[in-house]
């Protein structure tokens, strides 16, 4: 289907639903649809599968556009339809067309004036770190692993200096698209739990790569290959060049987004599903 | 290679390794190499695999021969082999002919006498079940879902009927192999761990399909089609029969094997690596 036919098609449609959506990012190039029809990507397998259950073409849009191999435990998104089913029937029906590492996990209708991605006040995301001397096989390609032992406190100390308001131009893609490189950090956590240490971050938004930028910083403080304080200092520098390597983006998973109360969307536990469930 | 050869070759080698492993099943038709060489089974992965590293055919005894679908933080198996390599080079060597649902985490050079299935004296289990009205994509594969909602305090009840050692038939498959139907049952605790169900279930060792019909009964008294009492009534009937369903294989896991302390194997920490850690 053309983009044009869709876009056009959907601007006129009565209604506006939801979806919480859960995946595995290991088999796709990210979120988005890409130019090229045969690049699997989990927008693509959602549109398809909503399509079928909607009786036209759907297109969604997303919270928060996940890069090529980073998971969602609470990905939402927003799409416009002439078909009036009840929330039910919207998540049964689109999961009996998705893939297996793709689940719906509820649907409801929203007023007009919701967005998934311009309502959003806070994104959240977990990074998954796998310390042992040898490759994990359950969750392999769902966790970052590394043979090398980290210091869950020194990582926190070098945390500290990324919380609240800053510019993260050390700490965003060289090719990232946004206006601003300005964003506030509201939590920024280190801990274990289980066998796996947990970088647990939030902010209003996040530049391109920037999660995986912190987590490359702090895993080399964890390592002991540099102080604490030179979080900061890469902060300050406001220079890519200066920061350290994009971690991996095996371990990475979008686990909340909020909204104003008045959407009144479903309010779904933290996830993923196998950590604890304490906030 | 034919098993004779094999067989005949490997009795006269003068080094026997004990090896850790973990793996996901999801991919394997079960642990044990069978008829067919096209049939994909873990053993004859890891038996591929060591060979290389051996520089001879391998053939290894596990201490638990997990059914399809089923999963492993803690495998152990030995091998005889007549390459004296040190145990970081088993482990590393083997995991780069490995794929990557599978993982050598551990190897150490054992006694003659160490037989990884008949030296064992205890094996443990963990069940894991999702309880959520739509399915998991995260960990799809392993967990096992259901969309009933599960009372843990009357799965705890009916567990403790079993505790202790019993004659098991209700619970084994019609086809099992063993000789004698009786087992000790001495730990099974039924708990939550973050969104999931665990039945965590240790014994001297266990029957065919025997911990998945326990799954079966309990998940039937928790979800209130049956009362606690029913796991007794089907335990005393000693007949398959009477039993429940055997649950699904996706949310198994083999979590431990207990040798005597003079075989000095690793202490691995109780997987998998994802649920905490407190035992």
């Amino acid at each position: 289907m053309s983009k044009e036919k869709t876009t056009g098609a959907i601007s006129i449609a009565p209604f506006r639903y939801a979806l919480g959506i859960e995946y595995v990012g290991a088999a796709y190039r990210g979120w988005q649809v890409q130019a090229y029809d045969n690049v699997p990507t989990i927008q693509a397998e959602v549109e398809r599968a909503l399509s079928v259950i909607a009786n036209h073409p759907v297109q969604v849009i997303c919270a928060g556009r996940t890069d090529a191999g980073v998971s969602a435990s609470h990905q939402v998104v927003h799409f416009d339809s002439w078909a009036e089913r009840n929330d039910r029937a919207w998540v049964l029906g689109t999961n009996s067309h998705l893939p297996d590492d793709i689940s719906i996990k509820w649907a409801t209708k929203v007023p007009g004036c919701f967005h998934a991605r311009f309502s959003a006040r806070e994104r959240r995301y977990r990074y998954l770190i796998y310390t042992s001397p040898s490759r994990p096989a359950i969750l392999a390609g769902g966790v970052t692993w590394t043979h090398r032992k980290l210091d869950v406190e020194r990582m926190q100390q070098a945390a500290h200096y990324l919380l609240g308001e800053h510019d993260f131009t050390s700490y965003r893609a060289v090719g990232c698209q946004a206006k601003s490189p300005v964003r506030e950090i509201r939590r920024l956590d280190v801990y274990r739990s289980g066998h796996l240490i947990v970088i647990d971050v939030s902010a209003n938004a996040f530049l391109h790569h920037m999660i995986r930028n912190i987590a490359g910083v702090l895993m080399a403080v964890g390592a002991g290959d540099r102080p604490a304080e030179w979080a900061l200092e890469v902060l300050q520098a406001r220079d890519r060049c200066q920061g350290g390597v994009t971690a991996r983006p095996d371990g990475l998973y979008f686990v909340d987004v909020r909204y104003p109360d008045l959407f009144k969307l479903p309010d779904t536990p933290l996830g993923p599903h196998f950590l604890p469930t304490s906030d």
